[in-house]
């Protein structure tokens, strides 16, 4: 029993945490998009002494809207008594990545929305979305990055009623959330809500009624695998704010880990057998 | 084997993810500590719009410096040639987590400096300090948070050559990355270097001859274990950058890992044992 434990202990340690890191964040600086109505990106420097090796070389400040670049809604965002920034802890921010993959229909249909048969689909190849999973829709609009009128799709970038992006409908988040207990949901378009919503009700049904929050302008989702992984949303702990931008990434670990293990403890067994 | 195999995979699956994530961030806000001569933080309301359901309720903005709260510093912030922010992935803004409880030592004297002894006594009780670690040094600081003549323990908050908190001395700097492969390095303190440094050796041989980032104001590290966690910084992915304001959390993962799982493995041999 004692061998059986030092094996797992070596398979586990030798496992654990040695994929690569997905990162679901775009740059965040002058060219980065936020919604209409927002102050922009602004970056000015505090002192900057080339030449002065020993001190200081540099340190800067920035101004920022909330709901800019790869950033997250907390509550607040839509609710009038929701939770903010600082209230939210880390346990409710990470949780199981799902990466649902949806660039056909969105690149068919720039107005499509996710359904409750997107989730079905989706189980039926890749089993159950887990407890407290990250539901991350892969609409293809990466691609699109930081070019302002590709993302909006449409001519007038300060007008609302014009844009056309895909997104989650209010039914298809009524049956996630009825069905399924998750943490967080976005995409790598502007909002979750579709760009011809009005209502955005969208996000009324996931940060009001269900306390989940919502993750907008992913970056790099066609690197990220459809299960398989542990998703952080390194948010800013901002005092009263209804959101921030964010760190986002992807840990690989569990199917990786487990495959990995195995293969190591069935190795590390058949060279003991062969010794002893 | 198959059946090895499942048990390693069903231990795994129920012992991963499940230890409470320990957040080491002070909340960002109005009253957050930042270095003399860097601009405050300024938190703006864009709008709010209570009593409006179905349509946006709130949203702000704030301006902050890079270095600032619980924060990080670039190479950039001290060497000329040194990396931005944009240009550090996540890999090296992560890594097992290391606590050196320098409480007592820092209690008696405010101008402590760890120095190579106090990281071999931390080696001789916890093992070598892993490739990759992001070490994290307990000065017992994190209660006087965010009193700042107390932080910066003087009553002239805006001369720094009335400072005096303890830090990492220059030697102490030189022996980890000369004999230790670490990804960062910081504590409760506002400075790596102690107060009373005015070249900020520590800083130019972690930033500049080495390339290791540097974690400030850390928060909360009373309840981080000495070892067994894997840490994240989440930062801001900010262009150009020469630091940023971080979430940084500690997931506890390994050991209690390993002991959960090598309990569990045990608990099935035995039942499987009885059964066949």
């Amino acid at each position: 029993m004692n061998a059986l434990c030092i094996l797992v202990s070596t398979c586990l340690s030798l496992s654990l945490g040695q994929d690569e890191i997905v990162d679901l964040t775009h740059t965040f600086g002058k060219k980065t998009i936020y919604w209409p109505g927002n102050p922009p990106f602004n970056f000015s420097n505090v002192f900057r002494l080339p030449g002065t090796p020993g001190y200081i070389a540099e340190a800067n400040a920035f101004e920022t809207a909330e709901h800019s670049g790869t950033h997250m809604d907390a509550p607040r965002h839509f609710c009038p008594e929701g939770k903010r920034m600082h209230e939210l802890v880390m346990d409710r921010l990470s949780g199981p990545g799902v990466v649902i993959d949806v660039r056909k229909q969105s690149e068919a249909n720039s107005d499509f929305q996710v359904t409750e048969q997107t989730f079905r689909d989706w189980e039926e190849e890749h089993g159950t979305i887990p407890d407290g999973a990250i539901v991350l829709f892969n609409f293809g609009w990466d691609k699109f990055w930081p070019n302002r009128k590709q993302v909006f799709n449409t001519d007038d970038v300060m007008n609302p009623s014009t844009f056309h992006y895909p997104g989650l409908s209010p039914e298809g988040a009524k049956w996630l959330t009825s069905n399924r207990k998750v943490h967080a949901v976005g995409g790598d378009t502007p909002s979750t809500d579709y760009g011809q919503s009005s209502l955005f009700e969208t996000h009324v049904i996931l940060l009001c009624d269900n306390e989940i929050v919502i993750l907008e302008n992913v970056a790099n989702l066609n690197s990220m695998a459809a299960t398989g992984t542990k998703v952080y949303i390194g948010a800013l702990k901002l005092e009263n704010g209804s959101g921030t931008p964010v760190r986002l990434f992807a840990v690989p670990m569990s199917s990786a880990s487990v495959t990995r293990c195995s293969m190591l403890l069935l190795a590390l067994t058949l060279i003991l057998k062969a010794l002893f």
